[in-house]
């Protein structure tokens, strides 16, 4: 059964998801709707990218992704949709395609070309989802729009690495649930400068020599309970979507504090890895 | 296969939507329920009103809608099932029903009285899941009720018309996750009272004589980006339900502002209308 | 079709949720998943227990519950799969078996043995979706894991009773969405304690001399509407998981204040009852 996810900045309270998924059973009865994220902050694209980047690869090949974000159509924010590894898209030209998929080349992009209609201010119910259910029906892209070869670029915020090649400059991209702070710094990227080199990675006034693989390596189980004092622990670790994250050992933002209260870290803020 | 929707204020987090679809997939196997909203304020009838409103429409006729709101069983708020603009809606009779069908009569109304049971205090598990899917497996509504002719008449909060016919005075009835403001006036009566008569509306301090049909109308895109001061713009619209909306050009109510935060306008907040 | 619910503190936003969904249904296409709760507090076991006891029980006989609650792997917190008065769970073995079903055993519990692969930071999706599409698929616990005996207790906080056998020690253990308290008193242990004695149930400066069993039975239905002054009244009730809870009548928390609020209490805060 084919599978169309929506990933928006709707809430959790309006009405707008509940009347999106009602449109795409009232045109598909044979269809399963699965909700990444309707929370992403309001027109924040870096966000959505980051979430739909992390959830997409998880689902089967065809799906097709809905994003609802900055969707509305204006001569600077056409409507489009990707065929990209191996998943659809369907959204606005306003990025998102090139910051959740930089180093993916898009085998197929279409400018959407069905708004006959009156142009609305919901295009994820009045647009969007006629275009994915054409889709999940089998149809091409072909026959919704007209196919271009280039998508707008969000240059974004991108780590930048010295001309020594000694020094990676990253940033903030993502706040997670449990407060943790994820850069833009991927392992690769780490590994390649790096070499196996030494390193310290400074995050305000702290500094990290170690990036865990996962948050309990961070803790001595040989030590008994009641002497361990590893509870609210910082620590880096490369997350399971191989960024560079800065973690509280089972933190709690709303009891404990969490790395991005204690380090005072939020969207695009510098985390700073100098190799020796 | 048919559809059950849910829309409550039982909130995202404990157990209660939860234990709902457990007792419909535990009633019937081919069935899709599909979450409109739980994040409905706890007991704002208004508020689930103007979700379910705007939602109902996009589903296929003979979805049945279960109404979560207010919903205990006592001698001034009865259990009822209703037959209305081609869908079902299980609820209490505490004028929800009035309100958000306020120009469509119901075709059928009963008074459910399965109630043999003893008296719940959660009756969205008890009662309402065993009407719904009743009426999911064909069955009618005579069988789960007894018919009557009226149901409770929230007269909410109308707007008002003045003798002259030059002025209308509504309210806010809705605030939506962008913090933009929604009133009761719709379109049609605006058109029906304007005649299309020049007009200045009203909020605060601050007069809006345009509403536009969509938010990027309010932005003139052939000025440079770099020399547009339109985000964060105040603009009035016609909301993809056809209500008039305060609004905020790309608003974020955590960062930049809202509507509602910037007016400092809330739910019965009032919106003036003046023809000329 | 066999059902896989999900109950974890991954929250609304991040991608955890979507991308869990997503490998299920690159494992099985002929399956449903049910959100039971991404909104437990981080790493707070006592919370999801209560949620999950509340809600397996309405789902169909075999339903397979993952819970993602502080599931990482490491030497003192195993992965288990329990099969427990008919339902399946795939969680960690870090006491939240003994705190939902602290009076059912477990019927088989196994440790599993399928970490074959690196260990990952994000078990409930390389772990956790095997298993449970393991399970789906009908296989047998053996082959994921290694039969045991003994799950971890995690003795919680329990109501104490006093010798002279007239007095409850209970404690707040959940505070829900309308922000009434919820104790560890259940009915079953009232009654067997108080053997229809009357009572006096004291929490912080009130007291109260009955439970009612729903919340509108609190309310004088023959005084008029207008001469009614319980909205906001506070009481005492048997919640529909039986269990004994402070509320206030159509309480709202983020506008007329909640039982928890306006006696300031939070989980662990103690309640008593008194028995002549």
């Amino acid at each position: 059964m084919p599978i169309i996810t929506l990933t928006t900045d709707f809430g959790e309270k309006d009405h707008f998801a509940g009347a999106v998924k009602g449109a795409i059973y009232s045109e598909l009865d044979t269809i399963r709707i699965v909700d990444i994220s309707h929370s992403v902050s309001p027109f924040h694209i870096p966000e959505a990218a980051y979430i739909i980047q992390n959830a997409y690869k998880s689902f089967p090949p065809g799906t097709i992704h809905i994003i609802g974000i900055d969707s509305e159509l204006n001569p600077e924010n056409k409507h489009i949709a990707v065929y990209l590894d191996g998943h659809y898209f369907v959204c606005a030209n306003n990025g998102i395609i090139s910051m959740l998929a930089s180093e993916i080349k898009p085998e197929k992009i279409v400018e959407i070309n069905i708004h006959d209609r009156i142009i609305t201010n919901f295009p994820v119910l009045d647009v969007f989802v006629q275009v994915a259910c054409h889709i999940a029906r089998g149809g091409t892209l072909e026959v919704i729009g007209k196919e271009i070869n280039e998508i707008k670029e969000l240059t974004g915020i991108k780590p930048v690495v010295n001309q020594k090649g000694n020094q990676i400059i990253g940033n903030v991209i993502y706040i997670d649930n449990y407060g943790n702070v994820i850069s833009n710094i991927t392992k690769s990227l780490f590994e390649d400068i790096g070499k196996g080199r030494d390193f310290k990675i400074a995050v305000r006034t702290t500094s990290f020599t170690k990036v865990y693989t996962h948050y309990s390596e961070a803790i001595n189980f040989e030590t008994p309970v009641e002497k361990r004092e590893e509870d609210g622990k910082k620590l880096a670790l490369w997350n399971s979507s191989n960024y560079l994250e800065i973690a509280i050992y089972k933190s709690n933002p709303s009891t404990v504090g969490s790395a991005s209260t204690l380090f005072g870290l939020n969207f695009r803020d510098t985390i700073t890895v100098n190799f020796e």
